[in-house]
């Protein structure tokens, strides 16, 4: 191995931790990387030893590690105030963070609700919903949209929203009783279309499941352009377009979940902006203080705060509180997150950095066992397969995505899969060369599995 | 009004920003705080104007704000790495925490999952419970029992184990299908009994549930020794070991939800630990990082871990995961907060701030609408009611509390209520001195509501 073993942080490690999304046999023979510090892109263990962040610690580091701006607005605002309650008080940070995020949205998105995590923003948004209907007559609308293979989060709320049997499959008798409709699978496309090309034909299905039953959906919710826990599957947004059309008509809300997708991760801060969506709600979290510290947003249409906004006496408010809302050591973080974003055409500037990912991504398709290389802006995965020719995907058991990773961490590089699904989510800030390296590696490492 | 109403940052606030846990149309008779920064047990307001933290910002704050070693351990820290994912990594600061938990805290907990906050620390002591039952072929057992007025969180799991209408009442149809159990209520107590004596008589009810649901029960979960949201509602450890030994007997998880009570708040680390109690589950956020940062974590016993540990393909493995578990800035602060807790017999100091607490919250009952001042350690609350004879409470409408609430910030303390209940839950950092200063300041504001 790679690591000291014996190290006691590695063995106390082993003692006393579980670690999350994890079967924790698996450290008998790969243990956790024990690392020390991190710079930039790399992540460096006890030894020294650097891996690159190809992941961005699970999609979270926009602008790399140890920044010294968000390093200096995280310390100043230590000397004023780690965090005070944000019932009956504010505080500059977030009240700043509140009206950027406003500002930068579309324009139907007038109100901010701050809690912890992407699954807390999901919560949020499904809670305000579901009173919204309840508050104006139709509480019988009581049931949301998802995609097969969606993913929202893993609060029991946000999971009832996940279309993977994977995290749903053992809590499937305590879950809210949403509706699962058959989304987008490009690769796959059973219309035989391309996703640059088509129509989303395959919106029909949820058409029909919207029709069907309409009088007791609450809203619908999607990852905008790319699912990305269901192995980066990307689709056109041309889908997108259709489901806000059909949400309007239907008259029912349109939940965003851009938690993984938002603040530059495409190319622009939102999806929705860039595709001139107007979302009923809109989630966000992980980027939006670069990866240094949980927070989340969920931002709201005027009319649903309006259905809230009364005496006291009549109990519509919205009772949801975590004792960390709005934390303003990470208000301030995600404020100079946004600046860095803004300032010096940084989002234009990643136009070579997401033409560097395409060529070289590309390049990965030559493989015999890569089925697909797609990309959305700076977000590239390569989906290998047992046969290229029928798309047969590799069995379950044989792990052949978490094999392709040990051999990663052999080149200094961390790419956690997503089952048979390779994905470059690096921070922003990587370079040309750098996205070169990774994918080289990436390449070196799936041929000495696959080809062995 | 206190503040400049026109102050660009309040009136921005207003534009922007949805607060947790509030009706937002009061904010037109009583303007949120404007805080700035924040020392020891006091808040400031942009005009210098300080207010004592009589709730330690939603019970959080053990040590005082601007703590100069927490800001210095989060400095440290943050040269490092401010956060790595969590996933097939460790580091120092998470393990050493998760040494430290199971250390201090009862022998028969010896694992540590980490999530953001104590809903989620809930989540995911019952989504474990239900994977460890559905795994050891009894995925009967898919129902939790909790009390009357019991509060665990708001995220729609977490929610499904509260038993105050106020929070539920709207999102009810969606819950999952729990047992609500009548638990105890000692100051209206029906044996009229008396918590310092009584046998637990109440707990009768609990265990005719117990026993009639018993095949389908997964665990039960409570508060120990005080019920926060509820209003501070007190009850004696006698309950507590009743329940824990009809856990055992019927082979049901017990989870504690120590979020609220832990890390000295009733003057030990762990309640479970004082009272010798042996939980399935324990779960812990707020003040585990002194109210810097958001952090839980589920302390679980072995057993549990290990219905989880086997190879890959059978799948037991917990996907549960949120992007910035166990983030590094946060441990760091939490291992400086346990330093600082175990130095100097801390908490046996706070002995005297204990009878500070008590001898001057008794004088309150000396008001004719004071029903009860009840204490448990650091914790200290008033139950104002209409008639001292009947304890026929205020009216919802009334809203008492709130109007006290005004009438404090007056008088420089922050003590926004529960409902009818006044409570005190300041920094353990207070003085003896400053103690009598906020049951004085709350005395002359409850005086100046109901005298009037």
């Amino acid at each position: 191995m790679l690591q000291k073993q014996n190290d006691p942080d590695l063995v106390r490690d082993l003692n006393y931790v579980w670690h999350p999304c994890t079967q924790m046999k698996d450290y008998e023979t790969v243990p956790p990387l024990l690392i020390e510090r991190a710079e930039g892109i790399y992540l460096y263990d006890k030894e020294g030893r650097r891996y690159m962040d190809v992941i961005s610690s699970w999609w979270v580091n926009l602008l790399g590690h140890n920044h010294p701006r968000l390093n200096a607005a995280i310390k100043a605002q230590l000397e004023k105030m780690a965090h005070v309650l944000f019932a009956g008080v504010t505080h500059g940070p977030a009240v700043r963070l509140a009206e950027s995020l406003v500002r930068l949205s579309p324009p139907g998105l007038t109100k901010v609700f701050f809690s912890d995590n992407g699954s807390t923003s999901v919560e949020v948004a499904v809670k305000l919903s579901l009173q919204y209907w309840a508050q104006t007559g139709q509480g019988r609308r009581r049931k949301f949209v998802y995609l097969k293979d969606a993913y929202h989060g893993e609060t029991l709320g946000a999971l009832s929203l996940c279309g993977i049997d994977l995290f749903r499959e053992k809590f499937q008798d305590v879950l809210m009783d949403n509706l699962e409709v058959e989304g987008p699978d490009c690769y796959r496309c059973p219309y035989g279309l391309k996703r640059e090309s088509c129509n989303a034909e395959c919106f029909e299905a949820m058409e029909k499941a919207v029709e069907r039953n309409s009088a007791d959906i609450a809203g619908a919710i999607v990852e905008p352009l790319v699912q990305g826990a269901a192995g980066m599957k990307m689709y056109s947004p041309v889908y997108l377009r259709k489901l806000e059309d059909l949400c309007r008509s239907y008259g029912i809300h349109l939940i965003l979940d851009e938690v993984a997708v938002a603040f530059g991760r495409t190319g622009s801060l939102f999806v929705c902006g860039e595709l001139g969506l107007n979302p009923t709600f809109l989630c966000l979290s992980k980027g939006i203080t670069s990866g240094y510290l949980p927070l989340a947003a969920t931002l709201v249409e005027e009319k649903i705060y309006r259905a809230f906004y009364d005496e006291y006496s009549t109990r519509k408010m919205f009772l949801h509180s975590h004792s960390y809302t709005a934390n303003p050591l990470a208000c301030a973080c995600a404020n100079e997150t946004l600046s860095l974003l803004l300032e010096n055409d940084f989002l234009a500037g990643l136009g070579p950095k997401v033409r560097a990912l395409g060529e070289q991504g590309r390049k990965l398709e030559e493989l015999p066992r890569c089925g697909e290389f797609r990309q959305t802006g700076m977000i590239g995965a390569a989906e290998l397969v047992e046969d290229k020719g029928t798309k047969k995907p590799f069995a379950f058991e044989r792990r052949v995505g978490h094999q392709i990773y040990q051999e990663g961490l052999r080149r200094g590089v961390f790419m956690r899969p997503l089952g048979n699904v390779i994905y470059f989510i690096p921070p922003l800030t990587i370079s040309a060369d750098e996205i070169e390296t990774m994918i080289g590696a990436a390449r070196d490492s799936i041929r000495a599995v696959l080809q062995k």
